[in-house]
């Protein structure tokens, strides 16, 4: 059985004009793949009802799980939770629950509970609520949608709490190959592996420092045999040719912030 | 003129797998902000032929630019050139500027301009050239759809580039208003605001720090008139409230790590 397929929607009017940087993207991809669920698309959109409803339908159509950021606090610019209920054509609730622990998180402090803090506890009819360890007011999940805070320190509490109700599949395998070797060099002996082996996904990230380049080239596949003869057959193909091959102890990478195809 | 409208497409599987964190969406989210841009929307998708074409067609048809990162180096996991020259129907050819560049590029250095490097210089038959200042290999322009390397480095350069090219729009007025009140207090003067000027958007950003917290509170809007005078609405009404409110010198966002909508 293939992995679980997953996509991410980052809902922020402050991302899209680059005031604030999202980290909840690179952040849930390196959770859903290690836990087996290969994540095909994540989106950013504005703070806009209609924006947020045909795209909530659209990604919840098309994958299993779908995990959303942002849009789920106190303010007039909170749109989530209408929105995501609109897309699934049910109301929303004050929900007893999460007044419940709203109004414990609020007591004895001096922070008045009005009705702005109240519209946190409003939650699509049908939902599931996810915990909020950081601060109380919960999100939810709707039928394989998943509402988080956007907050990255909240959202990471929320999605730790939740990974344990996700049918996750495979781990991916996952080798790193050191080539003192060019991109472009070394492109010819990939696209042959490549070939060789269709279950396995070969990245190729050139990188440099001061008298030195190489590139390291990243296996990954589900069938771990598989990941380990074609890492070999580049390690061989590479010294074949005169360059040094070295398999990484910790899969990390030497100095790559290389994205896609790097130009050399 | 409402501003022209823009989507980011990033592509590749080392950003869905977590490996790479995309720092190309904030920095172009900037960009465009400063140029009269509205970035709409922001993708990342896979190193995948059909999904590459799908979302290119999709994406050139509703907004006036789309930007691409991602896929265009020299080994066989490079497919965007070839995707998107497939979704606008025209043939990829090798071009002679772009050959002409790459083998100045090459000529002194013992690296070989071999048959890889060479992909690097096929281009969609009906597109301009993008400069690539940093290790020649071009990006390019066909239609609305400017396609750019990944590195952040190059593709940095390229748009700087390219930037001159493109028709901006009005750049919005940004203030910020620094309260020193809760979100939860604050959003129904917020809502309020919002509700009298319907051209400012208003956003809310709590932060804290050991023994103080407020909100920051960003008004944007394309009317400098009607930014400042919500600005200073939302200033009289924090302070007849009995909080200090202080509009930013700077802009910035004291402790700002939230997306959307904050949980206090």
């Amino acid at each position: 059985m293939p992995n679980p397929k997953a996509a991410i929607l980052v809902i922020g009017d402050e991302i899209l004009s680059g005031r604030t940087k999202d980290k909840n993207i690179g952040w849930l991809a390196e959770e859903l793949t290690a836990l087996g669920i290969s994540l095909k698309e994540a989106r950013v959109i504005a703070d806009d009802r209609e924006t947020i409803i045909q795209t909530v339908r659209s990604l919840a159509a098309t994958y299993d799980y779908v995990f959303t950021s942002g849009g789920i606090g106190p303010t007039h610019d909170d749109i989530t939770t209408e929105a995501v209920a609109a897309a699934f054509g049910v109301p929303v609730i004050r929900h007893p629950e999460a007044m419940a622990r709203l109004t414990r998180h609020y007591k004895d402090t001096d922070i008045d509970f009005n009705e702005a803090r109240q519209k946190m506890a409003d939650i699509p009819e049908t939902a599931e609520l996810i915990d909020n360890p950081v601060s109380a007011a919960p999100g939810y999940r709707i039928e394989n949608v998943h509402v988080m805070a956007g907050v990255p320190s909240i959202l990471q509490a929320m999605f730790t709490g939740l990974a344990p109700s996700l049918q996750g599949g495979v781990q991916p395998t996952r080798i790193t190959v050191q080539c003192a070797i060019g991109e472009g060099t070394i492109a010819g002996i990939l696209g042959a592996v490549s070939d060789q082996f269709a279950g396995v996904s070969i990245g190729s990230y050139p990188w440099f420092k001061p008298g030195q380049f190489g590139t390291a080239v990243v296996l990954t596949g589900l069938e771990i045999a598989d990941v380990e003869a074609a890492a070999a057959l580049v390690a061989q193909k590479v010294e074949a040719e005169g360059f040094a091959a070295k398999r990484d102890a910790d899969n990390s990478i030497i100095g790559g912030s290389g994205i896609g195809g790097g130009h050399e």
